[in-house]
């Protein structure tokens, strides 16, 4: 007003703040959708620090989450930055219990009855070892033919273990059914052909 | 109205309050959607808790359907948090009743009636069994030659089971499948290849 | 007007129920589109319950058309809710009849003239077989050299049926083909290589 | 006014006039934009009915063009319904004339002037036959050696057709130039592969 | 006005046409967007008709250039209709002068050195030749080793034609570098692979 | 208002600068979201000059970080100009530390234990390497058995770099790991096939 | 003004003249954006007329920087059209030096020690040889072990360049190292394979 009094325009100088404030503002806009995403992810404690999440083809261990944006660090140590805005579909793999899903491709000649007894055997012997006992909720079993596969039978195996344990836990288990299938014959086939001459 | 009395401007204040409600206002619309979405997956009934619904390319059970958000919880144990506005198609697996629909690949040598009737039977078995028959509502039977494929003709089984039932059932039917194939002298083929000496 | 009365300013009141009702009317577009995009595929009658649809890369028969959305449901038993505005262009694999168009490979050392009569002979059989004549409109005939594949030359077979039989035709189809084939001597072959030795 | 009349308050129902109002003019805008759409395909006459065309990886014959959209059906039979809105490209297959353009591979060991010679010759006898006359412009001839691939030389044949009858000649060529390389001990190649012994 | 005097209320009048308007006007933008788009494709001189351009995937040659769309037809014969709006990017093939750009593989036990002579002396005899000469601008000579391929060291060639000429210049340079090929020993190798034995 | 005393209507004049005005305003948006963003960029400190980072499948070096951009060099000597207001996630490789991630494939026939005995010795060897000991953090170590590929085991191997350290230190360790190897027989083996004789 | 004078109704004129304003202005902010992007890429010098540069998978030498767009004219010799607006990312291949950056599979049977100095060596002579040594900044050398291919070991090998002349001392170092493999045994494996007889 004082400015007016001196009898200078003040229309030009307001239609120029209008502007600069509208175009504020509709930046402001996405700030303001990060921090309301942001608030829904806290409240309804969709994830934690310290929980493995995968967004967008992105997977990694919380580091942080701050109002605007969460912080995740991957396997190779890549800290991936993502504005809460920009999140759609949230997967949390440590929420409560986490499984342990194996697909295992063993040869078409191989007795199936023989490979679920062996496989269940495995995952008794891992729930019982002292080591793994406190990580696993339910022994690794087979759970079901899966496929058929172009060179092999898929069996699944299924086990449930407490949360950020189930790479552990599948890992061993790996090592074990190896060592097991190669005690008992049992084969884990390579891709196969059938050639005919021409 | 009290602020104005002492003569301060109210103008720039206002201004101020606009931006953030519409900021505001805008930000809130995608919550708005959410909860129109959530209502019509209610009243229409789309799913419940407990059915295994696929969402653009993720599967899962349905563990919670707040207004906002559906959580669905996979085979590996990830918990996947989905706002309802993100959600275009919904595709409920478990709906009243379920199918097993199998393509089993067999060679281009065998005979076909032969095939049939040993799958029938497959399925007939299983149909009368007394620990599948609470599962199965219609016994699986072959349906028809579904194609040819590059190493093997493709045949289709189709059988109707109980909703959450149909992948135990498929796994018991391939698992009889394989025994009796291999009892019938019925080749499920590796990939082929016709070899010319150049 | 009585809140007025008690001199309590109405404006916020006011410029609350504004956003808010901005808010629904901005929600609520979503479904009036969908109304609009339904209102129109009854109209035009593009599909009914029981055709079999389909829809951005999801095929099944429709169960149910409400003014809001369509529920499919596909082969494996699953049921597919997709809204009306998410429909851009819709298939109807079922309007009026349908036509059974397969794609065969045969032997590049194959007599073509020798396979066109076995084809057609085998689509007038059919044609005139009394379990298949009622689905039958036009009989199947062979149509053209369709390409010359890596391994095989293609050959397009064409036919017409009244809707929903084409799969079963198409089955009985190629079950009969193979079985013709293998009396005729005449080859589907297996992927072909050459090999030098270096 | 009548409403007025009665001092009843014709506020609240002219604002909510107005949201629907608002909501249909923006629901009815596709359909003002589908009717805008097809207003030039049928003024410019990109394509008629019987017309066989192309829009987003949909093919098929036209069935029919209302205002709001086009009708297409297919070689497998199915129609599909795009609305004129959705339509950015449109590529009509049968506009005018149409080409038979062919790329066949042949073996790298093959004397190309003796290829050429051979595939004039076919294209022109089609061309001759009174039964193919009446459908070709301009005589299927060699174009140029298109491209070097893994395992043949490909070669470009190019002739002209009147439209719809593309597709029949390209059949009827490929028949002849099939049993035309059969005489000639020109080679079709499988795919190569040279094989060292590690 | 006439109206008015009648006593009519012309505000319902006036929200219709107003609606309507406001819908004409948002439909209308895309067809003022395809003209602004068009004006500048013609005062650009971006491409003119009998050129050979390449939008979004789609080559062909330039038939008509209106002031809301392109026509192209590519040699399948398909004419394809682009309005100026969908234009993002214009790739003209035939703009002042065009090149020859062939990638050749040869066997790793070449001598490099021979067949850059053996390319060069190719790409000068087309030069010289008086059927071919009036299209070339700069004689196809070897450019560099461009890659290590999998089973070939990838040979670049470059040379620089009259517009709309080149792929007649690159077919015609791929048929003489075949024979020159064959008369000098130098080998196009197959895909190779090296086999150890299990 | 000089203007207006010479009785020229302004009208016109204002609403020309509006329409420029406003559409300056529009285009300036995308410059004020640029600032935003990087405001936020350096603010939360995401990246620094001198750090690997990767948006959008492009990685490369920070060069510069301007309010508006970032630049990045990447390993081709590629510079790549990314507009901050284009930026969604950004993944920062070299922050605080990095890690080696090594998967590694070992044949089916190996003996496990003795695989991981190698490699954690390889992996200590190289920590007390004065060349490489400043850039080791933790030293490289077998984490456990991360698959059952077509051919071979996948063994997981993890260490901690200091930060931009991390692919020198990998390179070194599949040297050793290949030396080392090659020492005590372990095979890292070649695509395995087995052949039916049809 | 004089219009109004004759008692017309000004109305439907400003009517009209206000939705083509509106639509103009609508359309012309994308020029206005054109041309706000291209100050700023002036502005920044992120390239210049004779760069090469990448924008959206479209790479080419720039020809041309208007205000609107830039021209580019790849090596097939196609000119690109880009107007500024449609530039996100910009890759500027040819800033203040370039780089050859070597991905060379060498076979799992070879010394890598030797490989390294054979290598070295090269980059060296190439360094050193007056017909080169103008275009290198840092002669090619040995950066480290890249990855563990199914068929070979991959090696990098990094210079520095001056801008536009990466391509050809790549070609160039390219050639120098297949002669000295050569010359020195060490082999650029074929894809391989362990075949197992089944």
């Amino acid at each position: 007003m004082v400015i007016q009094e001196f009898g200078i325009s003040i229309g030009p100088l307001l239609a120029g703040a209008g502007i600069i404030g509208l175009a504020v503002g509709f930046g402001g806009q996405y700030l303001i959708r990060d921090i309301i995403s942001g608030f829904f992810i806290i409240l309804e404690n969709q994830y934690r620090i310290g929980d493995i999440i995968s967004i967008d083809n992105t997977s990694g261990q919380v580091e942080d989450i701050s109002l605007r944006m969460t912080t995740l660090r991957d396997l190779d140590g890549t800290v991936h930055h993502i504005p809460h805005g920009e999140i759609k579909k949230v997967s949390n793999l440590t929420k409560y219990f986490s499984r342990v899903n194996l697909n295992i491709g063993i040869g078409y000649k191989s007795n199936l009855d023989h490979v679920i007894t062996v496989i269940n055997k495995i995952g008794c012997d891992l729930y019982e070892d002292p080591n793994w006992k406190p990580f696993i909720i339910k022994a690794p079993s087979f759970l079901r033919v899966g496929d058929f596969g172009d060179s092999a039978i898929i069996v699944k195996i299924l086990g449930e273990t407490i949360p950020l344990k189930q790479w552990d836990v599948a890992g061993e288990l790996r090592k074990r059914i190896k060592i097991a299938f190669d005690e008992e014959g049992i084969e884990i086939p390579f891709p196969q052909r059938v050639i005919h001459q021409g």
